[in-house]
This record gives C-alpha cells, sequence and structure tokens, in this order.
C-alpha cells in the first residue's frame, strides 16, 4: 500500500438532514482523529471494522474544550478500508455548522482537505479498484435512470473489468506467441497459423469496436433519452407536457408562444429516463419556418434522440407537414414523428387506420400509448448494457485499439514479419492498459478524478 | 425497550455527492435487512458495533436480483443504537437512484417509510434521550452560528437535563416534606419553617424566570442577530454591505432606488451569526418620511435586534436626523444607531470625537470598528448560555412554572395548609416534567417531533 498524507472532507451531501459523514484517510489518521475524540477507548486501539461512540471536541487540553457534537467513528484499519489506508468516518448530526467544525478541528490536527475525487484516486492507486470502477462510482452518483445506474453498479463490482482482462489475456498470448516465434526466427518454426492469428485478431477487433460503438447508447442510459416537443404555436406542446408528467409544470395559455424560454423535464418510464424538452414554438410565415429563438432550438433539437411534431389535428392533418419536412431535412441524425394533438377536438378520428400517433391531453387518449411508444424506443437506443457504461475516455481508446488492431491483421494477412503485428498488437494492449489504469500517468489520472466532488 | 415496526428513510441530505446514509430501524430490521445485502456472513449473525462489507441487491433468489450497489452496513443491536431498537445504517454511494431504491427494496422487504422524527421519537419513548435533547437535535442540525451550535451540543450531552433534575429534586425534596407533615398534621408537627419554605421557593421560582428570560438571547444564538441596514437613497447601503461581506453581493450603483427588493446574508463574526439584512431605500419627501415598499420594510425591520441608519456624510452630519427620530420613535424595542458614510468624501473628519460611527466602503476605513461593534452586540444580546438554548416551548413551560411557585409561596407566607402550597409546587414539578418529557402525551410529542424532518 501506498501512504499519502491525512486528507478529510464531507463525504455526504451539503445541507441539512439527521446524518453527516466526515471521512478522514491517510497516514496517521488515527492519531489525528484521537485528538479530536472523547469516547472510552482511544480510536487508534479499536479494531477494524468498528463502530465507537464519543464526543467530538475542538480545542486541546490546555486550553479549554468545547463538545461541538456527539458523534459515532466508524473505524477502517489499511488496508481494509475504500482508500486501502487508515480511515476513519465520523458520523455526525447533520447541521452545516457541526460538520464545518468537525472539519476545522481535523484539519487543526494535522489533516488537510480534500482535493476533488482524491479519495477515489488513492483507492486507484493503492489498487483497491481500477479506473473503469473509479469511473463507475462517478455514473453511479450522477445516474438519472435505473437503467444506468444498474449498469455502473456491474460495472463497479468489476465487470467491465472481467471483460478487458479477458480482452488482455488473448492478446498477451497471440504477442507470447509471435514474440516466441521472433525468438526461434532462425530456425523458421511457426507457432500460429497466419490466417488463424488473423482471425483472432479480428475477433478481439470486433469486441473493442462492439464495445466503442456502445458509448452512445451508454450516453443515453448516462444522461437520459431526449425527447423534443415541437409544433406551431397552440399545438399544445406544454398540454401535452403536463399530461405525460401527470402535473402542471409548463404554464398553458391559449395564447400563442407563451412558452418563451424552454422546459426540460424527466419522465421516468420503465427504469429509463426520457427527458422531455418543450421548446419555444416555429412560427409560420409564407411557407418558410422561421424559428423563434432560434439558436436556441436548434441547440436543443440537436441534442434530442427523438423529435415530436405535434399537429393540431383540428387544423387539418396535414397542416404540420411543412414543419415536419425541415425538420427530417434539419435533424437527420434524430428519429423525426408526428403526432396529432386534440383530437377530442374533431367528430370522426380521421387518422385512425395510418399508425400515426394520436391524442388529446384534455381528455386523456393516446396518452399511455406515447408513454408506451418513448418507453420502447429509449429501452432500444440505450440498448441492453450489462455491466459496462462506456464513457468518452473509454470509447476513445477502444476505436485506437481496434485501428492498432486492424493494421496487426493487415500486417499478419500481409505476410510482413511477426515484428510489425506484435508492435500493433502492443500499441492494442497499451491502449487497454490505459482503459482500466493498468497503464496510467498523471494525465490519465487528471482527466478521469478531476471530473470527481469533492469528498468522494 | 419498546418495539414498534421497522422504518427507513434516507438519513443524510438528498443529492449528489460520495456517501449517501439509509437507516432502517424497528421490529424485524436485520431480517428486512438480510433479504437485501450480500456478504460474507449475514447482518443477523453480526455483532453490534462492526461493519459489514456487502452487495445491496433488489429483487430475490426465484425472480432473480438487481445488484444496485456496493454498501457498508453498520450494525447497532438493541438498545445500543440511537433509537434504542434494532438499527442497521446502510452506507451507499450518494447518488439519488441508488439510494431510492434501497429504500424501495427495504419498503419491499417489510420496513415502511418513517415519518418526520420518527428516529428520534423512539429515542425518546425508548429513553435513551429526554426532550431537551431531542429539541437540541434540531437546534444543532439548524444552527447557524457557532454559539448556537456549541449550546445546542451541551444541551444535548444532558447539560440542561442534569439543570432540570436538579431542580426537580429541589421541588421534590419540599413536597415531600410538605405532604409529611400532612400525614401527621393531628400532632402539629413543623418539618420546615414556612420562611424558609418560602425563601426556597423562591430560590426555584427565580431559577426558572432566569431560564424562561434567556429564550430571547437563546433565539439570537439559533437564528442569528439580525442587523437592518437602512437609509435615504444613495446613502451607502448596499456598498456597506459588499464592504462587511468583503465579496460583491448586492448590486451598487449610483442610481437612488437599486435595491428592489431586500438581501439578507449571514455575517460570521467571533462565533456569533449576525443577519445583514439591506432593506430598500427610504424615500424623503417634505419632511416626512415615505418608505418604499412599506410593508416589506417595516416587518423586515420589526425583526432586527439592531438599525443601523446610513448617512451620508457629505450630505450633512445631520441630513438623516428625521429618518432616525422616526425609526426610533417605531421601532422601540431595538437599538438604532446612526453611521456616517462616505467619510472619504470630507477633507476633514468632521465627527471624529462624538463616539459615533463613521465609515467609507470605499477606502475600508471604519469597516473593521464596524465588526467590532456589531460582534459586541451580538455577543451580549446572545447571551452566555452554556448548555441550554431555551425554545418557545420550554420558556411557557418555565414561566408556568414559575407562575405555580408565585402561588405556592404566597400560600406558605400566607401561613395557609400546606395541602395547598403542595398542589402549586405539584403542578411546577408537571410543568418541568413537561419540558424533559418525565410527563408526556401525544400533544407534547407531536409538537416536539412534528417540527423534525424525515430521517431524524
Amino acid at each position: 500500500m501506498l501512504v499519502f498524507d491525512a486528507i478529510c472532507a464531507l463525504a455526504t451531501p451539503p445541507g441539512v438532514a439527521g446524518l453527516a459523514i466526515v471521512r478522514l484517510s491517510g497516514n496517521g489518521a488515527f492519531d489525528i482523529a484521537d485528538k479530536c475524540f472523547r469516547g472510552k477507548h482511544p480510536l487508534s486501539e479499536a479494531k477494524s471494522h468498528t463502530i465507537l461512540f464519543g464526543t467530538f471536541v475542538y480545542g486541546d487540553s490546555h486550553n479549554g474544550e468545547t463538545p461541538i457534537d456527539q458523534v459515532t467513528a466508524f473505524i477502517y484499519k489499511a488496508p481494509h478500508s475504500y482508500t486501502g489506508e487508515d480511515t476513519v468516518e465520523f458520523g455526525c448530526h447533520g447541521g452545516t455548522i457541526v460538520y464545518q467544525e468537525i472539519l476545522e478541528a481535523l484539519i487543526a490536527a494535522g489533516a488537510r482537505p480534500a482535493a476533488p475525487g482524491e479519495f477515489t484516486k488513492r483507492a486507484f492507486l493503492n489498487q483497491k479498484i481500477d479506473l473503469t470502477q473509479a469511473e463507475a462510482v462517478g455514473d453511479l452518483i450522477h445516474a438519472v435512470s435505473q437503467q444506468g445506474s444498474h449498469a455502473a453498479a456491474r460495472q463497479l463490482m468489476g465487470g467491465f473489468t472481467r471483460r478487458l482482462a479477458e480482452l488482455r489475456e488473448k492478446l498477451l498470448e497471440l504477442c507470447g506467441l509471435l514474440e516466441l516465434e521472433l525468438d526461434f526466427s532462425q530456425e523458421d518454426i511457426e507457432l500460429i497459423d497466419k490466417g488463424v492469428l488473423a482471425e483472432r485478431i479480428e475477433e478481439t477487433r470486433g469486441f473493442c469496436l462492439e464495445l466503442a460503438q456502445s458509448f452512445k447508447s451508454a450516453e443515453i442510459a448516462r444522461t437520459g433519452y431526449s425527447v423534443g416537443i415541437v409544433g406551431y404555436p397552440n399545438a399544445g406542446k406544454s398540454s401535452l407536457l403536463n399530461a405525460l408528467l401527470d402535473r402542471k409544470r409548463a404554464i398553458v395559455s391559449a395564447t400563442p408562444g407563451t412558452t418563451r424560454d424552454y422546459i426540460e423535464e424527466m419522465l421516468h418510464l420503465d427504469g429509463a429516463a426520457v427527458r422531455l424538452i418543450d421548446t419555444a414554438g416555429f412560427r409560420e410565415s409564407d411557407d418558410t419556418i422561421e424559428v423563434e429563438g432560434i439558436e436556441l432550438a436548434v441547440e436543443l433539437l440537436r441534442q434530442c434522440h427523438l423529435i415530436l411534431v405535434l399537429n393540431d389535428i383540428s387544423e387539418g392533418k396535414n397542416h404540420s407537414a411543412p414543419l415536419l419536412a425541415s425538420l427530417r431535412a434539419q435533424f437527420g441524425d434524430a428519429d423525426v414523428e408526428l403526432v396529432q394533438t386534440k383530437i377530442d377536438t374533431v367528430s370522426t378520428v380521421e387518422a385512425s387506420n395510418d399508425g400515426l400517433l394520436q391524442l388529446s391531453s384534455q381528455t386523456g387518449a393516446g396518452i399511455r400509448e406515447l408513454k408506451q411508444f418513448l418507453a420502447t424506443k429509449a429501452a432500444s437506443a440505450s440498448g441492453a448494457m450489462q455491466d459496462t457504461l462506456i464513457n468518452a475516455r473509454q470509447a476513445a481508446l477502444l476505436t485506437q485499439a481496434a485501428e492498432s488492431l486492424a493494421k496487426a491483421r493487415e500486417a499478419a494477412l500481409a505476410g510482413e514479419s511477426n515484428e510489425f503485428t506484435a508492435i500493433d498488437l502492443r500499441t492494442a494492449l497499451k491502449n487497454i492498459g490505459e482503459i482500466t489504469g493498468a497503464v496510467w500517468n498523471d494525465d490519465i489520472l487528471n482527466a478521469v478524478f478531476g471530473k470527481f466532488c469533492i469528498g468522494k
């Protein structure tokens, strides 16, 4: 275990509650803690994984001690802690003054305030977790959907680590064979057939690519499936948002253009998070579409996976055809779907059999069907990840690995010297090593832990 | 120990952070927890005050289990827990989805969501703490000043409990003597001289009154010493606020009337919390004072302990005399002090020797002196409470007790039968018993715990 200086931070969210936890970890943690803790026994004499009750005090025996709070002290002895170091966690009452004073007292006693992500960084450096697990901690904390949260939990438990370890082993085996052949190159022994080699490399390349491509769906699991709700003024955008959320979030009025800014709300459907974005209305003028607050709306719609174009059926089924065509042309990456609204205002349901979405926010007709539609779309878009939640950093490294493997395969098929193939395989191995942190440097660590919050 | 059904709640503040704690307490807590916890050993077999590491799962062995998070389980066996009941606290990653799913799983496993203050209420019912300690928990969590937080910590540690116990003992002793005399009333034995009796009662009455009167200073320690900053438009109110806070909080402009609403900021001075309130400017018209946004300003100033009337010295030392007089007349309960501002704009300091506060927010002159002035005022107003932080409920009961004791004393001095004196003493004892909860009913408990938040 590496031993670093003692750091401390509030580990629970700031704010008022029954309980708060202040974490202290590193060299001399127990001695520092004992300067502030008055219980039956000193914390340094306690066993690991035990809980002690006592009083947290500020000051010293010379100048008098002020009791700050009655606390529980959770003892973790190295290496059996989150960071791998000696750690004390203080459970105190969740008052702002209380935990601030506890932190001040620990700092006066010799600890220093922790940097963002520093506890988890130490866990990595002490090989308690790899980088994919450290990144899973971040994903777990920031998850907006059950699906994303579950995938992060599996990744934290080493799901991704295991898959990458298998990949690494396969590549190492191939490298080993090639390098052994090089050792016997005088004798011209072929330990692996070049065709088989190329096939095995292609297998791992495919696996890397598949993982890299799951980045898009992971992003959806991470931040939600974004659905833009657009339409001409008064098409019923805000009413639909309220009907979907089952409460009054948007101000609904009969005056066109009521929604000045934009409204974003999270809808949870079968474990998936659907991010509903109600943009400002689009204005029609001489067959051209003029976008109100155009920059914001375009920026928002560009992030959407699905765009629902609301058409007020009382104005005619094809009233919004120009808008639909324009959006399909402009936002080709997204699904753009037409939704007939206000179907309660027309006597016969005119569009009953052509498969279009149709609803009335007023009567609730069609809302359940739309939710089902959204749930299916979101589930299929966020994919069937089981134990990985690929992020941009990992995707980039996987793509680089796939490129090196493609080169290695070409070299093998072209019958080039094993040397060249081995170099490309080693490059791919380095890329994969950077994903888990088997290969790391300060830049990599800063990229991963710099995004963390303090106390993590 | 009383045993109640198992309840669960998030004990840490909602929000995103490294860690969150979900508390589960009550009958069958370990069995419920074991349905969701997968570790080396079941939690029900663990020793009290130990920490176990494992996986929190949702679902069951038939339909499959989904891992929610890797957690630490903190074990507290009855009666050695906060509530006095079997308790498990789960330390999980501080993601909203994570703790919500943990709560859902615990509820599916047989627990129910805790009501506000229910954990602390159980601690009271199981005689782990008395009502003054329960109230101290609330004060500790909501404390805005070190002074208030420290007083609450001492009260939590039983400071007030001990003082009330002494009081109770003294009264019980007097009651005992009086009632013993009654038993021997035929023989006309006097166990205590009526003068001595009256004196002892007066002592306890004085103690009750003194405590009751500390309510005002306790309120200041609890919510801060409120200082209103007023003055004619452009007197330098916002500039002073920024100079005191040492940052740009209020928008400062040379246009009179910039501060539309009001600004409230907490300034921490030597452990005391000073609540600075910058109200809208007062407008002068024909020697009468017209208050802009009068209702809000009057309401705010009524809550102030100190009102600083800022006078722009460049307009003349006595320019604000009408405003000062008017405020002194209207807010007689508060200190109203004149402060000369913008002293950098006059060549000689005209008001150097008359003890007035004078400063320049521009140069910083006089700011340190004003802070010292505020700190002294706040410290003297919040009093020298050591181990009590009397609240309205306690103050009312202490006042009632003092009234009963006054009657008892009168009865004793008038030479009335011991019976009457004893009845009044018993009433006082009941009042004091209600403070600690030695005497309680549902109304009392609801009054105390209804104000608590969930998870406490």
